[in-house]
This record gives C-alpha cells, structure tokens and sequence, in this order.
C-alpha cells in the first residue's frame, strides 16, 4: 500500500513529466520578401510543411507585416527571399540586421528558402548569407531533410527547363517540395529542441 | 488508496520520464589535423569545455586515429583545421568527403575551429566550409555562445598583435576561451536535443 | 630615303601606338556607406590609396551621393560597407542590386572593404558577399597586394586589442594601412587592363 | 626629307609599339582532377574554349599531371573538380595548398569549373572555395561572360532532369557551353592584362 506523501511525490513527478511532454506545441515563423509572387509560393509551401508536422502555430509573414512580437514568440524562424545579385533583396537584409542583440535569438533554429534565376546564380550563396547572420545571433541552423535541400529550399525560375513562362508566377513542383519538406523538418526540430528543455 | 494496476501505471509512467531524463549523457567528438601543434592545443581547449559541461564522453582524436565507429558513436561533431590557402587542409577535406552518407550523419550536432595566419585571411571561410559539409550530411550546426565565435572557434596565430614567436606552439589565451566556450555549448546542446528525442 | 606614303604609315602607326599608350588614365570609383564614420575613414584611405597610383580621376561617393553616371563612367569599383549581421549594410545591396544589367558592368575591376565589430564575425564574408555580387554583374575581381588584404581592406572597431573607445571615429592604422594598399592596387590594374585594349 | 637619326627613332618606337602588340600570346593552364570522367569532360569543353580564343598555348592536365613549372608558365588558370561534400575535391585542396606563395602567382587570372550532383548543393560553394583560393594568393579572378556562368562553369548530373544514366560519363550540352565559354573568356582576358604589361 502506498502512503499519501509517497503517492503525492509520484503524481508531482508525473505531472513534470507529463507536463514536459505537453508543451512541444512549438511556434513557427515564416518570413519572406517577394516582388514577383515566386517566393511568396515558396513561403506558403513551406508554412504548409510547418503546419502538417506540427501543433503548435505557425505564422507566415512577409517582412513588411512582421511586429516586435514575432520573434520573441517563434521558436524557429524561416526566412525567404529572391536572390538579388547573389545575395538577399534589401528589404530581408534590414529586417535580418535589426533582430534583438544580446541573446534574444540565441538557441532559436533557423532556415532559409529562396527563389533565384539561373542555376548556380547566387541560390547556394544567398540561403547561405540568411543562415550565416542566424549564427550571429547565435540561432541553431538546419537545411532540409536531405542533401538535395541541404542548405534549404532553392527555387530556379529563369533558366531552362525551369523558367516560368506563365502570367501567373509559377514555380517547378520540385521545388515546392523541397520547400514543405523544410517546412516539416524545422517543425519537427524546434519540438525536439523545446521537449530537451 | 491506489489499486495495483493503477500504481503499475503510475509506475511505468514514473520509469519512462525518468529514463528520458537520465540518457542525457551524449557523446561529443573532437576531431582535428594538425601539423604545427596550434591546431591541437585549440582542439585540446574544445574538449576541455566539452568535458566541464558534459556528463557523457568526450573523444579527442586526430583525423588519422578517427575509426569507423567513431561518427556513428557521437551525437556531436566538432571538426578543426588549420586554413591553408583559405580552405580546410586536404587531410579534413579527404575526412569530411568519406562520412556516412543516406541520413547516417542526419540530426547530429556539428561545430567548427580553426587556426588561421592573417585577420580575415580565411578563418571565416574555413569555418564555414566546415559547417556547409556538415549541412549536406543534413547536421544541425552551429557557433560558440556568443557573437564573437559566431562560426566556431577562430585563431590568428601569424598577424600582429597575435604572430606566435615562441618555440612551442603558442595561442593567445583569448582564442583558447573561444575554444573552451565552442566545447561547452555544443555539449549542452547535444543533451537539450537527445533529451527532447 | 622614305617616301611620304611609307612615312605616312609610319607617322600613322606611331600615333596609334602613343595614343594607345596616352590613355591609361582610368577612373576609379570608391563607394561606401557610413552610419558611425569608420567606413567613411576607410573609404578616404582607400581613395588616397588610388590616388596616389593613378593618373586618372578617383570619385569618392557615399552611395547616397552616386548619380547614374557614375557606374558607367568607372572602370574600377571599389565598394565598402559596415558588416551588420554577417553581411552588407541594406543600403549597400539596394545599391549594388540596382547596377546596370546585361554586361553594363562587364570586365570593369571590382574590389571590397569592410569595417566590421568582432575577428572573424563576418568581416571575410561581407568582404566576399561584394565581390560575388560583382562577379553577377561579370566584373573582374581582386583584394589587395598581399594575403593580408586577400579579399580587400578588413577593419575590426570592436574587439580587443582593436576596440575604439575615442569620442571621433579611430581605427587602428594597420587597417588603413590596409585601404590605402588596396587603393593603390585597384588602380593599377586598371590601368594595365585599359591598356590592354 | 628624314634624318637618319630622327628615322632611326621612329623605327625603334614602332618596333616597341608592335612587339608590345605581338606579345599577346598568353598561356593557360587547365587543370582537374576527376574520378568518374564528369570534371574531365567540362575540363576539355574549358581548354576547347581557350583555344579557339587564344593564339597562345593551352595545356590541358589532372592535378596528378602537373609539374612545378607548369603554375610559373601559365599566365592565366582555371581549376576544376568534382563537389565533395560541399567543398573540393581532396587532391584538388592538396594541389591549390602547396602553389608558389610569397607573390608567386600574383596578378595572374583565376577562374573555377565544378561539376556537381544535386541543383543547389554544392556547386556554387565549390567554385567561390576555389576563388577564394587563389584570391589568398593575390590573383584575379572572373567568372564566364554571362551572368549564367557568373562564378565558373557548373554542372549538374545527379538531379532531374540532368541526371546522367548512361555507361560513358555524360553532361548535358548546356553546361558543357558554358565550359567552353569561360574558357574563351578567360583567354581573352589574358589576352588583354598581358598586353598592359
């Protein structure tokens, strides 16, 4: 038989447990700049990748419609952008330079996305540029799942067999794929990082 | 008073958020190449503060003493090299090329050092290089704690006020601490995120 | 004896040779952006650098201050920016994502200077992100005369021994130092590549 | 009528005129390494380029070819390799870490060839790596002559639709195009720094 205090120990215990277990509900950020509507569509691909391999919440904003609560708030954060001449487009470029200093990202996982013209004309370099002023503020960076979206989720629009003819912006299936599978995967990290807690 | 089969349950419950908690003991590899001693002594300072914030085991191994199990074995890997010609040395390069591929390495936390002659004459890169192979292998990457190791831990050993004149291999004690920080983040990382598996 | 034809080739040969010869006289353009004065000081020495090595007219512009001649007017381009989170100052890549497209840049000299807080946090980077944006554009890029200025002219203003505590924007003279070299490189070369013609 | 001594000047200026003018035989060196034939089928699209550009010589080798005067001779190189974990070739890093330092190589042109597996994973990185490089040792460096081969020439053969499925190594004529055409670029380029010597 089992005493009150013991059994008193036993529930607090699994409460913390149960509890600890309970909070994974992670908080996802999607952040992009687009002109054309080509990296808007990435952006709601990977916000739907978020959304399916989560419970928690996930906003998708561009830059212009983020507050000083959004960061605080995300877990992750997920930045997108055009590629313009080999690196981010101005706008994403004053958004990522005034995130709170001194700790406010740190520990936080980062990734990118972007949609470029050419192959191997400034994709690698520009998700790189969004990751590499995450380890600044000392977030935790992640690529994709596999190695075809290693240093995220890269779009090509401009050269052949990729470019977009259309009148409405349109993106190869492929590469909307791989911008839900980064989705999912910073999703399924930020619940694994938060449940380490 | 509590039946047997609900006290099983509670004590079930009990053992599982227990166990959670005592895996926490991860592995961290240091692994380096060094041909002057300057290399060593930083990844010696790594493992040190590995070590001061880790419960598990350390590994501190050169790339020749490296064996097959050695990736498997860790939740954590911390690669240094000195930069030659703005790049990893060829014996990293020859390393870094022959890890497991198909998701073997996928998840598993990696970090960088180097050691480096000149202000701005590679150690950024060098670091970076580092962390980009980890990105393909789809690690999860990333710097020291605080914006000045924001891609792992960086020394300048040949430019002044830093050029080492003394018969053994020398490193100013600022750079050792950006070393020992590198150890102790990526330690305390690895346990957040085996813990939130 | 020559007769008037033969001379009149000769005369007409030698002209072209001396005229050929006579038009070495390049432009230079050092372009910057400055908000706490050390990337204006660096510009100044990059431009007194360019000076002294030219026979032509260097242009020292803030990138507020440029007008659409400018670029085509250049034949060498030396652009610098502060180093805010790992890359260039917004209105440096609205600056450099606005240049003349379809070979308006093309073989013009391209080089970079950056004035950044910490050792290794971004410095190489921001140096780099330039010059790949450049390399876009199809321009030819350089550093400076030795590997201490690989990449173009580095400054560090925030971290020991290098930090400036002064009232008026100082930097350690070294880094000048470094400015004034590359300067003179940029126009040196753009001299022999004009004349190349 | 002309004095002899006045004839004699004139003589002596076109001679140094149009010997300056027929100098402008440059030499270019290209070199590879390459396991599965890929980089050597892009390596002979580059040197096919250089010649049909260039009067001067072009030697066409694998890294394992080349001899101590090879470097010294060539006024202009261009480095190819496979993509090895986001990086090059170990060989490749062997053979760039052990060029002619102290001003050995400074001034000459500098240009990169990848081929690589995946779109956006790797190739981008592989050519600026091997950029950066010989920027260490004070060299000029371009890319192709459009923005399409802005930092070499780049090859894709492991992601639809570029995948190669055939028994003999096969790269689709695209690329094998912009390999030719950074070859003749840099030829030309040659060319002209040689002839403002």
């Amino acid at each position: 038989m089992m005493g009150r205090t013991t059994m008193g120990i036993f529930l607090s215990a699994l409460f913390v447990c149960l509890h600890s277990a309970s909070v994974l509900a992670q908080n996802v950020l999607v952040v992009y700049y687009s002109e054309g509507g080509h990296t808007q569509a990435m952006a709601e691909a990977v916000a739907r990748g978020a959304r399916a391999a989560s419970d928690g919440e996930v906003r998708l904003l561009s830059v212009d419609e983020t507050s000083a609560d959004d960061l605080p708030w995300a877990d992750a954060v997920i930045v997108g952008t055009p590629v313009y001449a080999a690196n981010v487009a101005a706008p994403v470029q004053e958004f990522l330079s005034h995130w709170p200093w001194e700790g406010g990202m740190k520990d936080k996982i980062g990734a990118a996305f972007v949609t470029g013209g050419g192959i191997s004309a400034g994709e690698e370099l520009v998700q790189l540029n969004i990751l590499h002023s995450m380890l600044i503020y000392n977030m935790i960076v992640v690529g994709g799942p596999t190695w075809t979206e290693a240093f995220g989720a890269s779009t090509v629009t401009l050269e052949e067999p990729f470019t977009d003819t259309r009148e409405e912006p349109w993106i190869d299936p492929r590469f909307l794929a791989k911008g839900v599978a980064l989705g999912e995967r910073v999703a399924q990290l930020a619940a694994r990082l938060e449940g380490g807690d």
